[in-house]
């Protein structure tokens, strides 16, 4: 088992279409993921809708007992997007007009009309920000030390994310194998706890599955060590194997 | 604007699946979909990892502040489903068997290879539960009071809401209004802002498009009087029509 640090993020996802169930989330997935290649764990994950308070109780929470905290949504131009201020009064910053963002925005709306005070909104930062550029909007997300305001549209959040990626600190990433077996997980939950438990370093995670019209289960094994992974994940598969059950989709 | 008490629930998402970005979550758009239903708005979502602690911090502060809690996720029977102890230790109740949960089980299992250990582990519930049933397996949901605890693979939670349906007290349902427009939403930004503050109890949401190379947004205007909404929406399809703007896909 490694000893090394373990790094953790928070994402706070905020957007009352959220909550409504109007919009599907695509965004912790994807965070997620991309965390995972930086050797960042996502610890907790929050929504809130648009509201001041419930977003700076957030921020004040999460980014207490996490490396990183990672928000998406409400950086737009239109009176719902109130992300920057909340997170302003959250850290007792003032909100600024970033220079560097106010000339982006100029460029990219200069052929589109010019630039408005709605659109001049997307220009404001907590005081001390730097900016997340990003290919497909004028509009750059907002880094403010450990914390990071993305956009809430899940290909602009996307995009945000990879002009991240290798900026971020990070440790050993979790690595995961996943076993798939034709068997109701319930006739093997003895065996994934032994397993588990003699593999220390390790977690096994158990998802059931119905696929033409049979019962399987994916055992997912997860460790920051690959020996450890390895071990554990060979001898669950051998063990399956040695019942008669199955093995499929294994990821070897 | 009416006057009438707003019911809120919490969602509390708990696996590690979710948080490895290995699953993509369906269950909150489908769990606040079905609380609009009921008249109870979804107030906050938190997503946790399979850990006691999370689970019981979590608990503890969400079902203080809100009227109802659900969770999904944690009520299998392998090692990693610890979402029935982490609760009865939030509650400070102990875990016993339910007696009609067993009886559901060897009914269920009974020409599946029998009851054994794991499965058995699917009858325990926090003391003074009672089931939510559903169709399709055989492991009962768990109610305790305003606590709904279900399966977190989407289609059987899913079950268990159809099983709840007009079992839970709510209020006036918030209801919607949806008027997309082809218009990049900073254009209109101040009108949104004007029309939601002379209509009293509505909000206006603004979530932004690029479709076949255009830009456009959805206008979602919300409230739980129907009168401030048919007023709210009609004004702002007024006045996108007189800037000569083409509305699309309005619900009207």
């Amino acid at each position: 088992m490694t000893q090394d640090r373990i790094w953790t993020a928070a994402l706070l996802v905020i957007g009352d279409e959220i909550l409504s169930g109007r919009t599907q989330d695509k965004n912790i997935a994807q965070v997620a993921r991309w965390l995972n290649l930086q050797g960042i764990r996502l610890a907790e994950v929050r929504v809130v809708g648009d509201r001041t308070e419930a977003i700076v109780e957030a921020v004040q929470q999460l980014s207490a007992r996490n490396d990183y905290l990672f928000t998406t949504g409400g950086i737009g131009p239109t009176h719902d997007d109130i992300t920057v201020d909340a997170i302003a009064e959250a850290l007792g910053v003032p909100v600024v007009i970033h220079p560097r963002a106010r000339q982006m925005l100029e460029d990219y709306y200069g052929p589109r009309g010019g630039l408005n005070e709605a659109r001049l909104r997307m220009a404001r930062v907590p005081e001390g920000a730097s900016l997340i550029e990003n290919r497909l909007s004028g509009a750059p997300g907002i880094r403010l030390g450990s914390l990071f305001l993305m956009a809430g549209v899940p290909h602009i959040a996307g995009e945000m994310l990879e002009s991240l990626s290798g900026q971020v600190e990070g440790g050993v990433p979790m690595v995961s194998r996943t076993i798939g077996c034709w068997t109701p997980e319930s006739e093997v939950a003895e065996l994934l706890s032994q397993t588990e438990a003699s593999h220390p370093g390790t977690q096994i995670g158990s998802y059931p599955f119905f696929r033409d019209g049979r019962v399987g289960a994916n055992f997912v094994v997860r460790s920051t060590d690959i020996a450890a992974l390895a071990g554990c994940a060979d001898e669950l598969l051998a063990a399956l194997g040695a019942r008669g059950l199955e093995v499929i989709d294994a990821e070897l």
